[in-house]
């Protein structure tokens, strides 16, 4: 079995016990419309990266994975009510293959269904406190959830705000992707440890594993973005680029195109009517300059961050599963 | 001194303590825009009612306005989220008689003030714990406080949802105002009995005081956007009739007018693009039917209704504060 399938039958495994606690605990109350917006989202599939760290990083330091199921939830929770109101700040349709909460119930029921998951989250961390956790780790875990959360306010501003900018560099890039993704994958990490009772200084660097984790992830879902298929990403491929989202890729490539190619590529930048020819013409353009393979490259190394900083803690089944997840999120192809 | 000058005295005061510990946790990070868009809010002012109740329930109970006043700035933060995000999906465009957030700052940026403003909540709560209050105490009022956001959130759904409907009745009514303004002032008066030290049952009667004081609050808060002045209400009158909102006026009205009337109202409700002169004469119609006095008695029986679950209580300058700040909900002009 590759590390690809292996890592995708864990991640599966875990998905379930997630899904059927989330089902548990959001049981529908009235009025109908607002549970039923709530609840499509997390129905609709998702790779629960975020709980699959927290359970695995909770195993790590000898907790089980029973015991950190309610918050793991809760982080996927988190997640989805991001990306609910993302979708709205972005005007985007489709997400997973399926409408997007807004375009199925309206701005209001969406941004609504999110401020319901973004409460059912801090609900889970008073009503689902694990066996033994004391009160004061629940402090400290909310305490990592509210701070993360901040940053990935301030990581999503920067990403509505970027693409009235031109002057966008890789530095302003990696702040705004830590702020939307490494800060959760952080704080996913960091609650594991915590449950499974982590000291200080592990749950450090477990934080920055994690951070590290998610950048790579996060590169590669923007490659994935413009090379990947509608049907595998289930979203239009070029969307990013129509959006005038200023990815790595974007950026490196406007600062590593020739005239032609620069003006090929901002025809069609942040330009939601253009039409497919000349995004076809702009991503093969994209190819030319390299930011691809350059955008692959970081992501590696943030990949080997990532492992590096695992690589002193005693080996385990939760050691190896972790390490085989920062890798497929390099080698995945959606 | 009138009651009403009296109250108004002490909302300031304690509004000045509560505006000074926001100040000093809100200081401003990156992008400034969106600590812009979520301080304008919060600086626009507002009577600060949900935090006066939390500290002088606290008080009500011994405890001190200081150990309650970071929860209690915690209260008017998420009350000022929900207004951010409540003012997009109704499309407000003024509120204490300034550009809303959203028409100032867009949409995007509104929605992820909110947020931040949300999470700045929870944040509040587990880093400026008043001393003294065990975790245990803490765990508790989040509790409290997530219960009460998901009314709120269902109360709002309801509010987005009714003007579809025709069939609304003063029972609905009641379960969306319940959501929309009796929870939170719950459980405002909630967390000021658990840090001032209550007891279970006298947390629970402060919580039905409360619950009931902040429905008469809301039904005279409708009536004065239908007789007052766009100057004292800081938004449109009659804005509301426009929305389509089922206020119990409305409701009211409809039931009790002649046809004549029914149709002159009619013609307005829910239509935003209505001439003034048409919203006038709808207003003299809704006048006409009883349906402000009838909203004017109801308002009186939830206020004694509040009142009477207070008398058992010792007296204590913190319990007539509570008395006078329920008798001026009503009485108040504005």
């Amino acid at each position: 079995m590759s590390i690809a399938e292996e890592i995708k039958n864990k991640l599966n495994s875990n998905a379930k016990k997630v899904d059927s606690f989330i089902a548990e605990v959001f049981f529908s109350r009235k009025p109908d419309e607002l549970y039923e917006a709530s609840s499509y989202i997390l129905e609709s599939g998702g790779k629960r990266l975020r709980p699959y760290l927290t359970i695995k990083t909770c195993e790590l330091f000898g907790g089980t994975a029973e015991k950190a199921i309610p918050f793991a939830s809760a982080m996927e929770i988190l997640h989805n009510f991001t990306l609910i109101h993302d979708d709205v700040m972005d005007h985007d349709e489709l997400r997973r293959g399926n409408p997007t909460v807004h375009k199925k119930y309206g701005i209001p029921l969406a941004i609504l269904a999110g401020d319901l998951l973004y409460t059912k989250v801090y609900q889970i961390f008073v009503n689902h406190i694990p066996e033994e956790l004391s009160y004061e780790d629940v402090i400290k875990i909310i305490q990592r959830i509210t701070d993360s959360t901040i940053l990935l306010c301030e990581g999503q501003a920067l990403d509505i705000l970027y693409p009235e900018s031109m002057d966008i560099n890789e530095e302003d890039y990696l702040l705004m992707v830590g702020g939307k993704t490494g800060a959760l994958f952080s704080a996913s990490a960091e609650t594991g440890a915590i449950i499974g009772g982590a000291r200080d200084e592990e749950r450090l660097a477990i934080s920055k594993f994690a951070w590290d984790a998610g950048i790579a992830f996060q590169i590669v879902d923007d490659i994935l973005g413009i090379t990947s298929t509608e049907e595998k990403i289930g979203k239009p491929v070029g969307s990013d680029i129509l959006e005038g989202k200023k990815t790595l890729i974007i950026i490196h490539a406007l600062e590593n195109a020739n005239q032609e190619q620069k003006e090929i590529i901002l025809k069609v930048l942040g330009k939601e009517d253009s039409t497919k020819e000349d995004l076809k013409t702009a991503i093969r353009a994209i190819h030319e300059t390299g930011s691809i393979n350059y955008a692959n490259d970081l992501a590696k190394l943030y990949m080997e961050s990532s492992l590096e900083i695992l690589a002193p803690f005693p080996d385990s089944e939760a050691k190896k599963d972790l390490k085989n997840l920062v890798k497929y999120f390099v080698e995945r192809k959606y």
